[in-house]
């Protein structure tokens, strides 16, 4: 504890995600049901590129409108990201692992975070990051490369993928800048400010 | 980078919050509205919970089944939590600031996490995280001992107390267990083990 782990603190405002990682990473959050998920949803999508993912996909129901709220925020803020609904999950699972790369599922059930980091940090597989909505397919288990738990209580899947970014970048996506951004975000002890 | 915070991995199964931080930390969450919050607001009270706060606060509308939903995980899962809805935001906030207590709000116009954590982290005071809905009152900033960013991007206020927390208290609160639980989840490579 204390001063521990100040290299995790290495504030770097100019850092981008393709310095810290040359993997891809992908999320694939499973069965989204226009109307009844969209918040979560959209909190979920802002997560994966708030926190430097590559893009997300979502099984279950086409979503137009959770297309364009977080269109308009990669638009406004800038950097790259995609956004998908309504794809197979088995699909994107199956091609993901033909193409090499290596499925990391976040449950309640899995491997603590902490035992199992360290590994997926070091290995050069693209990463498809897996997070549940209800009734998660038992297949989704086994065809995962990781099975990781973000602590073994019920909580939130957005949590859940924030913290799992966190540990997988050390805390350097908190610095991470976002090209070709129309509005930034101006640090401030106390109010609002925007560079436009 | 590489195994610079190796410290943070300290993997210690018999945890619990105590041993970590003597402070009392509780979370204000502002404005909730049944039904329509019901989810985003269960998501943020568990996540409070499951990384080791020691209650929650919600302005706006009572909803008794927002606090039976969480009371249920409290009641299987273990620990003591406090949940109440129905407060007012300012009562709550005078009344934390007259006990000497501090409060730390969270917001993408913030300080950047990683130049307060520390500092935040050695403080002897109670903590009341705030963390907002739509609209927050412009008071809340200036009330606030600290305004603190999680990326200064749009997400989450539920991935902002996540990764809030994961930085005040290391990573360890990844092992917290919690006393007196009726179901506990035993970790797994590929599926699901629980113990009751």
């Amino acid at each position: 504890m204390g001063n521990s782990n100040n290299n995790k603190y290495n504030f770097n405002p100019k850092l981008n995600k393709s310095m810290i990682s040359k993997q891809k990473l992908f999320a694939l959050r499973l069965n989204h049901r226009p109307h009844r998920d969209l918040r979560i949803s959209t909190h979920t999508a802002l997560v994966a590129r708030a926190f430097g993912m590559d893009g997300i996909f979502f099984s279950g129901v086409p979503d137009k409108k959770l297309c364009e709220r977080v269109n308009r925020v990669t638009e406004n803020f800038g950097g790259d990201f995609l956004i998908k609904t309504g794809c197979e999950w088995k699909k994107v699972i199956k091609y993901w692992l033909s193409q090499e790369g290596e499925i990391i599922h976040l449950t309640m059930y899995g491997l603590p975070l902490l035992k199992v980091i360290e590994k997926i940090r070091n290995s050069p597989k693209d990463k498809l990051i897996v997070v549940g909505g209800p009734k998660v397919p038992r297949e989704i288990y086994s065809l995962a490369t990781y099975n990781v738990s973000i602590t073994n209580q019920p909580h939130s899947e957005i949590a859940a993928l924030a913290v799992f970014l966190n540990g997988y970048y050390e805390g350097q996506e908190l610095n991470f800048e976002f090209k070709a951004a129309k509005m930034k975000i101006i640090p401030s002890k106390d109010g609002k400010k925007f560079a436009t």
